[in-house]
């Protein structure tokens, strides 16, 4: 790469939190960002060099997307493969990750099959396409379970837990009968790994412990407090997931472990994860700068964590209104908290507003501390009415 | 503060590299930057939501800044402080620093008085209105000296070193006769502390360790290689001189350690100083991120430098050209370096277009062999022709 007045110019398809961040991370790198977003002023949009307003599939934004780019990523996977395939051929620009591995993951039936096929532990898993096929499904799974819409889902959305046999009928009819259903893993904890596949090499983030809640994250506490063992087992997993996919890029690979150490996978993001955002203050090299210098085809920089760390999102509160939050001065008197605020317009219940992540001292098991630091920084944190 | 779906809005007089920093580190916050200055598509350009293409005294572009704004600042001290000071009382928004901060310390014969008359260690100086009153001056502080422009000088330029007496014709004639000179102090070393003036605080950063050539910064090594004793010392000198300030914000205090390791103040910048980019990457709240803060009147962020650190600038080496620079992915292949480009259109002679940050591990001297790594990073980094 040559780094030229301007830097390179980064497309990228959405422009929520994710862009915002791997803006605020490219710009040092010299490198600026072009964002397609269908929400004017989107979260990036203050620190992109422009953005397109128009839908993540838009062939007139992408084509504009790419006109302006040296290279194509997205930040969101409900982009459009096929369209952005076209177009970085047409611009003869590349996209990364490759519009294969969107395609892949963007299927969660196919995900897991290939994940299956290459021998990597997963749920047991059944395709369903009508409620006949639910109830065999069912029957040899058991309940509960988790039926999951094949395309479409995002945090969350698009997957309803089924407790018993008696549910089967309704959930269908929600989410379509393009669907598939997981067996329940009673796992004692969840975990995550943040992988970035780069042009010749691989490199994998300690494992983060995540705690959800209703199906969205709520923390991530890092290392995740399990055994060194489970911790590696993780990052094992990870790279073997990674070497399965072609494209280039940073991914969040959601991991089940089970009270016997085993090491399931969930599901994988191609893109930079909402349960990697620790990076930014725990690791020498962000989850974001590495998505960057990945998708460009640079060296991957180091991963290792750097100190204790637990991030805590701020998630909306209420319906929708304009977005007004207090307490922010008692949150950045905290010594060791560091606020992350994307600037939504909007305050939405469950909608994720901003992230407060809060680093421990090196060398020191802190993170139950940490953990109530950060619960109670957002405690203080409030949407006005 | 309340966060709104936006943020605060901060205008900054200045779009230079400073000024895209300051986007980089306000963004997290919440907070995003307009811009005025004269240069399109100035540095902090792709990273502001905004920028105004304008003079740093042009009324008209200060006024559109202020309107759009929460809050103004600057990068640069050739902002103007009378048309800041009034477009601020019409548009009802604060400046910081104050405009009589900026009109101190813009005047360096005004900005040695009040130290001086403060008590706080200054070189020698007299002030200079004709070829008589400098040969005057010459004899009674001995060459070498330093003359110096009161008004107007930045990176070195403005200032003139006097070998002999001899000397004292020419200097008037290229400087101008509104003019200072000052004694020549036989340092051992060139330091300078980052300092922050927050609404009710007082924050210091650990003194750095500065190489200067031909009176630009090369390099600057943290902590200093100096005793505790004079690294403490340099930064109480510095608490002083933040205390004799009115205005809020980032101040970057420039001193020499004389052989007996005493500390002299030799210039102050009422803003984030390149000698403080270390920050960045080396102490737990950066330079950037606490000038924001203070200007908003939020509570500072910890100042603790986090591991040994230098960082080396990149100059421009060649007449005017178009900005294309080489050995990129080398440098980030450097585990422990950190790049920034500025996204100058053109390199020049001696321009700043980038630094390098290097960074040790906690608890080692490892200084001597980060400075070597980080003019080794700066060898492979060329720019072609």
């Amino acid at each position: 790469m040559q780094l030229t007045a301007t830097g390179p110019t980064l497309g990228v398809v959405g422009g929520g939190q994710l862009g915002r961040m791997l803006a605020e991370a490219a710009s040092p790198l010299g490198v600026s960002l072009v964002v397609l977003d269908p929400t004017p002023e989107c979260p990036a949009y203050p620190v992109a060099r422009e953005q397109i307003v128009g839908s993540f599939d838009d062939e007139e934004g992408i084509r504009a997307l790419g006109e302006r780019s040296d290279a194509l990523t997205f930040e969101i996977e409900l982009a459009d493969p096929d369209v952005m395939e076209r177009i970085a051929e047409d611009a003869g620009v590349p996209v990364q990750p490759s519009p294969d591995t969107l395609r892949l993951i963007q299927d969660k039936l196919v995900q897991k099959r290939a994940l299956a096929d290459a021998g990597i532990a997963v749920p047991e898993f059944r395709a369903v396409g009508s409620p006949e096929e639910l109830r065999d499904a069912l029957s040899e799974l058991g309940t509960p379970a988790m039926v999951k819409a094949r395309r479409g889902g995002y945090d969350g959305r698009g997957n309803l837990p089924i407790e018993g046999p008696d549910d089967a009928g309704g959930v269908l009819a929600d989410l379509g009968t393009d669907a598939m259903v997981e067996a329940f893993v009673p796992f004692v904890r969840e975990l995550s790994v943040i992988g970035v596949k780069g042009r010749d090499e691989l490199r994998t983030y300690v494992a983060g412990e995540n705690v959800h809640e209703e199906e969205i994250l709520r923390e991530t506490v890092v290392p995740a407090r399990t055994s060194d063992e489970v911790r590696e087992r993780a990052q094992g997993v990870a790279r073997e997931v990674l070497s399965l996919m072609d494209g280039r890029g940073t991914y969040g690979i959601e991991l089940f472990e089970t009270e016997a150490g085993e090491i399931l996978v969930n599901e994988i993001a191609p893109r930079p994860h909402n349960s990697g955002h620790w990076t930014i203050e725990g690791a020498r090299t962000s989850q974001f700068e590495n998505h960057v210098r990945a998708v460009l085809g640079l060296p991957l920089g180091p991963t290792e964590v750097q100190k204790t760390t637990v991030s805590a999102n701020l998630l909306g509160d209420a319906p929708s209104r304009e977005a007004r939050l207090s307490g922010v001065a008692d949150v950045l008197a905290e010594p060791n908290a560091h606020l992350h605020w994307y600037g939504k317009r909007e305050v939405r219940d469950l909608r994720k507003m901003g992230h407060v992540t809060v680093t421990g001292e090196e060398g020191e098991d802190d993170r139950g501390t940490l953990l109530e630091t950060a619960r109670s920084c957002r405690e203080r944190l409030e949407f006005e009415p």
